[in-house]
């Protein structure tokens, strides 16, 4: 990265530029480093607030849940929903805004749990699904970066997810509060009081010093040299990892305007595995538990035709080029560490390919669609 | 297309290769024309076997619909349920069978409709998550196009989208007709004794030689040599449309190779636009109604970025380079007919990147992931 910021600076002949290029990325440098503070606050004084709105939904006991939001939050509640049939055994779906805002849908939505999700709480659509959801009979609540947001006022409930002020456009360090937040939120109402389980609780206590960990090892930095010249890559994973598949292809794409294409390790194999070949890198998210080991199958496909494979996960694959290891945890929490070190592979990406990715071009924090 | 069959045949020095290639494409060419024929088929004789299928859906009184479905038949699932949340109210969503197949999942779907829509039915994962459902108290239902498959036989009940035997392995008629078919069962529904109400069966009857109009425009072909060098096209598109850009895209990679990049309207404005230059061409799907009112916002704003913007749809749209026409109908039927010149740039383009788009590498009928 100094190597880049240095010729740059002196191809342009401009010292005022080298000032302003050491800046670049530095915001989400910053945000991506504080994940671990980020969940470590979280869990310390999110825990009862959120254990609040946890015992509140079991009251309510909704028969099913509707998920909606946009852009990288649009993962974190892909994430929720697998959380929500898998370990609640309530049917949970995400739907699309424009059903309720542009065609003017009023589906019965009585006995659901309508859950909007932004980091800024402030895309009036999301604000606008929540309001008819509420006439419509709906249960619901809002998970944000902001109390004070529309969409938290628009709620009956409230998640605070606590990660701060954030520097960078792309979201990081938001992202990765939601999935801890809603997970969180999951465990408490599987609980039955709202209030973590106290085996659940210890697990969680350990990811901060986890993502410490999996941020001290620079492979990720190295990565980036191996796809400066990639115009696209191909994202995977199955099951809680298919949402980290998804975030990785879009975090490429805003900081580095590399073509990120997420697929679902099952559809990959459907159609366009076609277009994988060693032309083509894939990145491949393997968990330990189940949907990894159907991903092991992907990827040793993938090896038979000599793609380039990167593997992110706790555990060796056959087949694979390069891995990006993190600790062997649930399957469930792995999402959490399995982003950062895509995170800081987007980063650094961006980085050798000269652009910064703390103000990508064309990119606002909010959307104002409607 | 000759000149390269040719070019390509003498460059090989093989005579028999150039017969062969002569063949190249020509199925994926037919399944495309048949699309007015297959449309009338459905009409004809599907209307009566899809309303008994609405009647009893109509009696079972389902208080949510969860479709599921792999690649093509994922794009279709996606319409049916904007469909049935927008014109019968119910809430619906699309399920990972993930959740089901492989972390075993066992949500409660008692007064939920469960439909698994696969052009084969030999997924085996839809058929386990339709075993599962009705195990769970679901109501299940099959989409198909092969009424012996594995997957009708698991389902209460089955639609046949009757589109005859696909000769290229990129599905597109098999598409359209699960559109169509899955529009006429909601409409059925929506009638009240599952018969189509006397207008909306007169639209209807228009679409195959409104399909024959669009097929008859060679505007798509010419547009394949534009895009004979771009690496990626970002598609867009809103509501009703949105599924239509996400096949596109899948079209596009599928038989080109090409990275095909599809985001809602809503979505490309929030972060992706980034990446969208003059470099990066896009495909806007642009509906007469109200989702076509904010896509003409979003193509307005790429051409204010200079952006090489194909707008599909009825109207004119300022901004944009390039138009692939197709009638002015209700945006709920526009994807039968949008879809229709997309399938043939992707392949046209196929041809013209020397591929055959029907058998790309890599790709298989029918997926045996579980």
């Amino acid at each position: 990265m100094t190597h880049f910021k240095h010729n740059r600076a002196q191809r342009l002949g401009m010292r005022e530029l080298a000032v302003t290029e050491l800046a670049a990325g530095a915001g989400m440098k910053a945000d991506i480093e504080e994940q671990p503070e980020v969940f470590s606050r979280l869990l310390d004084r999110g825990a009862g607030p959120i254990a609040e709105v946890a015992a509140q939904v079991v009251r309510w006991q909704p028969r099913s849940v509707i998920f909606t939001a946009r852009g990288t939050s649009d993962h974190a509640a892909l994430y929720a929903a697998y959380l929500t049939e898998i370990r609640l055994g309530i049917p949970a779906g995400l739907a699309s805004p424009s059903a309720i805002t542009v065609y003017h849908a009023r589906p019965d939505l009585r006995d659901t749990l309508v859950v909007g999700v932004s980091q800024s709480g402030g895309s009036p659509d999301l604000v606008e699904v929540v309001r008819v959801a509420r006439e419509q009979g709906a249960h619901t609540l809002a998970v944000t970066n902001d109390p004070d947001s529309p969409l938290a006022g628009a709620a009956e409930l409230h998640v605070d997810v606590s990660a701060g002020h954030e520097r960078a456009v792309a979201a990081t360090k938001t992202y990765t509060a939601e999935l801890l937040a809603l997970l969180m939120l999951v465990e408490g109402i599987r609980g039955g009081d709202g209030v973590l389980p106290d085996g659940e609780y210890e697990a969680l206590r350990a990811l901060p010093s986890h993502a410490a960990d999996v941020l001290a090892d620079e492979t990720a930095g190295q990565l980036a040299a191996r796809y400066r010249f990639a115009d696209r890559v191909v994202t995977t994973g199955r099951g809680y990892a298919y949402p980290t598949a998804r975030e990785a292809a879009l975090k490429l794409m805003e900081t580095s305007y590399i073509a990120g294409l997420a697929f679902s390790g099952a559809d990959l194999l459907h159609g366009p595995l076609a277009m994988t070949d060693g032309d083509i890198p894939v990145v491949a998210v393997v968990g330990s538990g189940p949907a990894g080991k159907s991903m092991r199958d992907v990827v040793h496909r993938l090896g038979e035709r000599r793609t380039d494979v990167t593997v992110v996960g706790s555990v060796e694959v056959e087949g694979a080029a390069t891995r990006l290891a993190t600790p062997d945890v649930d399957e469930r929490y792995a999402p959490i560490l399995d982003i950062l070190p895509l995170q800081r592979l987007a980063l650094s990406l961006a980085l050798h390919r000269g652009e910064n990715p703390d103000a990508p071009r064309g990119l606002k924090k909010v959307t104002s669609t409607l």
